[in-house]
């Protein structure tokens, strides 16, 4: 018995201990958590709220009154300090590190002892009206030193003289209007354009190519009035005394004219002066319409056609020198700015990633202004600050994202993206590798109406996720989202039921990181209502009124706009870095390739005939967005399974979505333009700020009608649907499982 | 006390069951490992002995038999049966997956109904002497069909007659001499070169340059001879009916003639046939020195200068029709070759990696042979036949590597390395983000003396460390290691205590994996004696006699060498897919860069005045190079803390050492050879079989005494520099913290 009950509790203790052991066993090995990556969504989203909660209107309104007080043009001192300044307050705000990124790259400036202007001079060669030599400085800025007159900047110097031709917006089709229809070649005489509609820079390159000897931009109240508003400082329409800055490169994406696809270091190999991409070889300078109303007098008999009135037109026709009265009277250009390579300065600032420091999610855009950049850039730098000291209070909170998050101040922008590309240049390799996407920052309002956003399709998503959590920044709007505001005003029409999103163009610091190097991006700011309002940007756009006082008067007096911008580029770039799975939806860009096909196949019809003679055929391109579709929904089905707590898996999924915009750049680029390699978006030859897609078939279907070889043209037509096709079957593969 | 009796008892169950409850937690705890890759440096080691213990003599012996049994020319029949039983093989051995992968490429043939040969035509047009239109078939092999006579693949159809002027090896050097030193103009004549010293398509483009309208290349005994050995079957001497078969292309890394830069698929766009990549426009043949000796007496009483003298020189010298008998007679070409369209297949098999499927490791080498490929190239298509073999015994003991192998087997190499080179385009994408090491396998075999690796910087310690658990295949050396049996016999001279390993060139697959995609690439064969033996590549190359018994009877009876071969490159394989750290050393490429960079410095230095004149310096890129090495330093270091548990942590490292090739590449390519993209490696402007270092910087110094406009050309030189200066700096960028 006695055994017994000893054998008995001998058994108990034994599974006693058994059972405790079992049961810390089993404690300990559930207590481990697998190495899961520390912020995963629940985390992430509380953080979200409260970043996004943190910015502040009355800071933005102080970032932008700091930062708008004096001109600061590339590469003066002004913008250095400003760059030392924004250096200080990143790191004071919590970044991990800040420094400043110089470069040495050709800027243009007028000559400060000579200045340039337009002549209108009589038979005896004297000049009997000259144009202005600035524009009037606005009430409160008298004193104010370094207000650089309105420039084309990289204009030669010259003195052309001749007659006068008027060509509309001096776009293609206005260029072809000229000499196929009204028979009127330029060669030999200075053209005179009105701005709007496409970059000024290809206005220039048109003038060029037809053989003009000087080009004239004027601002039409027709492009520049807003109907029902003053002029500044009563209301936000352009002065007649204003013009509009502004480079006239063609530079198609190269960077610093004089060191195209390699960063402007000290060491770097310069090309002489006379070789720099994209530089203009004839004289151009703008004015505003109270000078551009003088020099039309004397057009010297051409009628312009009704489709080319401007508001400008009515005055002149009507006016008593219109037609023939002036005609022995000819227009001298009078220019005399320098080129000179000059530094500029980058500020890139970095929160290191938690868990992928490799993995970069970028906030960029430019700090340089024409004079006190009250709208472009400072409205959207003053929402990079407040977006920074925001990040940076997170992090005092204990948030580190998942990702490194890159902040950058660019400098130089105005002379042709050069500080963002350069800086592009210098990171390509680590870019290529590493980028996630890259959100852009230039102005962050250009009216008063809703939110605009341009991005690359499989962004799309994620913006609209992302607005439904912000509140719309419109009076009377109160507990409505940005999503509901923004959709009720601009809704994306035919297509579907939701905001209207466009395609990335360029004529921002984006392009480099898109166009070129293939990473997702996007930009957001606020926006005109496009259907009533059709000035071109806004009024005062690049004048010396572009100043803080409009934006507090008239664009956004309660600085809620702008907060609500700062909101949606600042979340994008939160959930880039900080989602475990990255917010990009391959879906997305299989429906958008099925439009652009569609559309390109569509302009093509326009010639049947031809293209069955040549035998050409979008079957291929078709077929290619069918098999990308599939693996898109392919992988997004699979994306459903994937075991989040597995890292590795995480990461390959996530590389892959990440590469899928990679995937679409071409090494060769498109035909003549080397560093746009984008095979689905590109600039438009014919408009920089215009987005294209499939540039490569639209480019070569271009006035085919009117080749001179069209069995050669409808070649390269051929040729580049067979690109398309490879390149949207290529990125597919990188959708489908890796092995 | 009974209380306190029980107190103290309650008090020891406590502790007993806490700490019963605390062992079981941290058993529990441990027992649990965090996710850690399945194979650790310990697993793999085993496998890896396994793995080099599986390869076979016997069966790489058998395999070479099966293969080598009849012509397989790309774009037979043959050939695709081959590769079906290949593709079965593989399936067979256990690999996950294979496909037979098609492309249509543009081959060239000689027409079967009339064959290509050169006469000597006398004065009446009549023709004196016919050169043969086959070679000898060896025994056994008498009643084999299909076999291609020697011609010169590509090679315009074309009748050309004229004089004959013999320029040696018709390297650049030699057409100088002839041209400047001899004053002898080819213009309008045929050009007789010996084959040897460069690639034929090297000497081709020279003669085209120089304004010759044919080409004839012969095979000299002095070039083609081993001495003291007999001509095949008695050794391994090209006897004199032998000649050449080969490309004459200039592609530079193009690919398809017809689809520069994109895969040869059906729906591909092509060019026309005129406007072909890299085609002579001037008919080329091959002979043999029976023939070349006939040729050679007609040569019009050029008197060759005493070191372009080879064995044959000795005949014509002293024969009795050398100079001016023969003056009367011309040569005349008769070649009607086709290029045309055709399929091809290559074989791409596949192992499923474990935990990093994304990520691939390649073997590659091709299975077209211009007869039977005996050595080129089925001595290397039978050791990666076995190596799958190996590999796929190894996956039935249930190993699996880390990331994926890919298995190839090319098609179309000796057309160009056609095959590889469309398959790199079309999976480009894939393989720029996740390809980790390409590994090429031609001919395993060309000597009987000793290893031979060439293979870019990175791979360097890895190659050591792995000869060294290899033996050595030679009689007499058990016990000894192959990196011993190597060392002894071609030790690194003057740089260091090791084996030789000597640049990459191109002239094999890895040219689109490593110049174009900038991916880790090596190659290893078994190679002949440097030193003592002179001859080029091996005497039967590209002949009819390269059959199987040449290798059984004289170059590797007992098959050990071409298995130390298999053990070279399969684990070179092995390695590179199941090493948790990458076994990529980044110290290796900094110490090659310093070599580099001193040796192009001290080329330039030859004209150290002009130097001065055109202000050249080298410094910006010594300055990067010590920026790379400390760099790399850093690196190194920073990897011995490695968290190897953090499976993040080590992907990230992985990532930095896979993509340090890649931050060599220059997307806009070198000079006029947009698909030679690596900076710091290129094939040799004037050979492509060699490697040439900083090949910008070395091309823009080539000649540039002679240049016509020597500050362009000096001006070259300096942007050269900077571009090779910034690409180490980007380099060495990426080796850095990545945040």
């Amino acid at each position: 018995m006695k055994r017994e009950s000893r054998l008995v509790r001998w058994i108990w203790w034994t599974v006693v201990v058994t059972a405790l052991f079992l049961l810390g066993f089993c404690i300990g090995w559930f207590a481990k958590r697998s190495k899961v990556p520390a912020n995963n969504h629940k985390t992430s989203s509380k953080y979200l709220l409260e970043f996004l909660d943190e910015m502040r209107s009355d800071l933005i309104r102080d970032h932008l009154r700091k930062f708008t007080r004096l001109p600061h043009l590339a590469g003066t001192e002004q913008n250095l300090k400003y760059a030392e300044e924004i250096m200080k307050e990143w790191q004071d705000f919590g970044l991990d590190s800040v420094e400043l990124v110089p470069y040495d790259i050709l800027l243009s400036y007028p000559n400060k002892s000579q200045p340039n202007y337009i002549s209108v001079v009589d038979h005896n060669g004297k000049e009997v009206f000259n144009t202005s030599l600035a524009e009037p400085v606005p009430h409160g800025y008298e004193d104010v030193g370094n207000i650089v007159p309105p420039y084309s900047a990289y204009s030669p110097k010259g003195h052309p003289e001749g007659d006068l031709v008027y060509v509309n917006y001096g776009r293609t089709e206005d260029f072809f209007q000229l000499e196929r229809e009204m028979n009127i070649s330029v060669t030999g005489k200075i053209v005179i354009v009105r701005y709007g509609k496409i970059f000024r820079g290809n206005k220039v390159k048109n003038a060029m190519s037809a053989g003009a000897k000087g080009v004239i931009m004027f601002s039409d109240p027709a492009d520049y009035w807003a109907a029902g508003v003053k002029p500044y400082p009563d209301g936000w329409n352009l002065p007649g005394g204003g013009a509009q800055r502004g480079n006239v490169l063609n530079l198609n994406g190269a960077g610093d004219p004089l060191t195209p696809g390699y960063p402007a270091k000290e060491y770097t190999y310069r090309l002489n002066p006379e070789e720099g991409v994209g530089l203009p070889k004839i004289p151009v300078h703008p004015i505003g319409f109270h000078d551009a109303i003088h020099l039309l007098k004397n057009m010297g008999g051409q009628i312009p056609p009704n489709n080319w009135k401007g508001a400008l037109n009515v005055s002149y026709k009507t006016g008593p020198g219109f037609t023939e009265d002036f005609k022995s009277q000819k227009v001298r250009m009078n220019i005399y700015s320098n080129n000179q390579v000059t530094r500029i300065y980058n500020v890139i600032g970095k929160i290191r990633g938690a868990l992928e420091p490799d993995r970069y999610v970028i906030l960029g855009g430019h700090r340089d202004a024409w004079v006190f950049g009250g709208i472009d850039p400072m409205s959207g730098a003053a929402v990079v600050h407040e977006t920074v000291r925001g990040a940076g209070r997170l992090l005092k909170k204990g948030w580190r994202p998942r990702r490194t998050v890159i902040f950058a101040s660019w400098d130089a922008e105005e002379f042709g993206l050069l500080g963002s590309t350069e800086w592009a240049e210098d990171n390509a390799r680590l870019l290529q590798e590493r980028a996630v996407a890259y959100i852009n920052a230039d102005s962050a309002i250009e009216g008063m109406y809703t939110l605009r956003v341009d991005c690359t399709p499989s962004l799309h998503t994620l913006v609209y996720d992302l607005t439904k959590q912000i509140s719309s920044p419109e009076e009377g709007e109160e507990g409505v989202s940005l999503y509901e505001s923004w959709h009720k005003r601009d809704n994306w029409t035919n297509d579907r039921d939701a905001p209207r999103i466009s395609k990335l163009g360029s004529g921002s610091d984006f392009e480099a990181y898109f166009i070129r190097l293939g990473i997702a991006a996007g930009r957001a700011r606020y926006t005109k209502n496009k259907k009533t309002e059709r000035y071109s940007s806004y009024p005062v756009y690049h004048s010396v009124y572009e100043t803080f006082e409009i934006v507090e008067k008239f664009y956004d007096p309660t600085f809620r706009r702008l907060r609500a911008v700062a909101q949606v580029r600042g979340g994008l770039i939160f959930l880039l870095a900080d989602s475990q799975v990255l917010p990009l939806n391959a879906n997305e860009y299989a429906d958008s390739l099925r439009k652009y096909a569609d559309s390109i196949a569509r302009l093509a019809q326009t010639h049947t005939e031809l293209m069955e003679t040549h035998n050409v055929s979008f079957e291929s391109l078709f077929s290619a967005v069918e098999n990308f579709t599939n693996a898109a929904k392919g992988f997004h089905e699979r994306l459903q399974t994937l075991n989040i707590e597995d890292p590795l898996q995480v990461r390959i999924i996530n590389d892959q979505l990440m590469y899928l915009e990679r995937a679409f750049i071409d090494p060769l680029g498109l035909p003549g333009r080397p560093f746009y390699r984008h095979v689905i978006f590109a600039p438009s030859s014919h408009n920089k700020y215009a987005g294209e897609s499939f540039p490569g078939i639209y480019d070569a279907l271009f006035d085919i009608e009117n080749s001179a070889d069209p069995e050669k043209a409808w070649r390269e037509v051929k040729r580049q649907i067979s690109i398309a096709a490879f390149t949207v079957h290529a990125a597919a593969m990188t959708l489908t499982p890796p092995a």
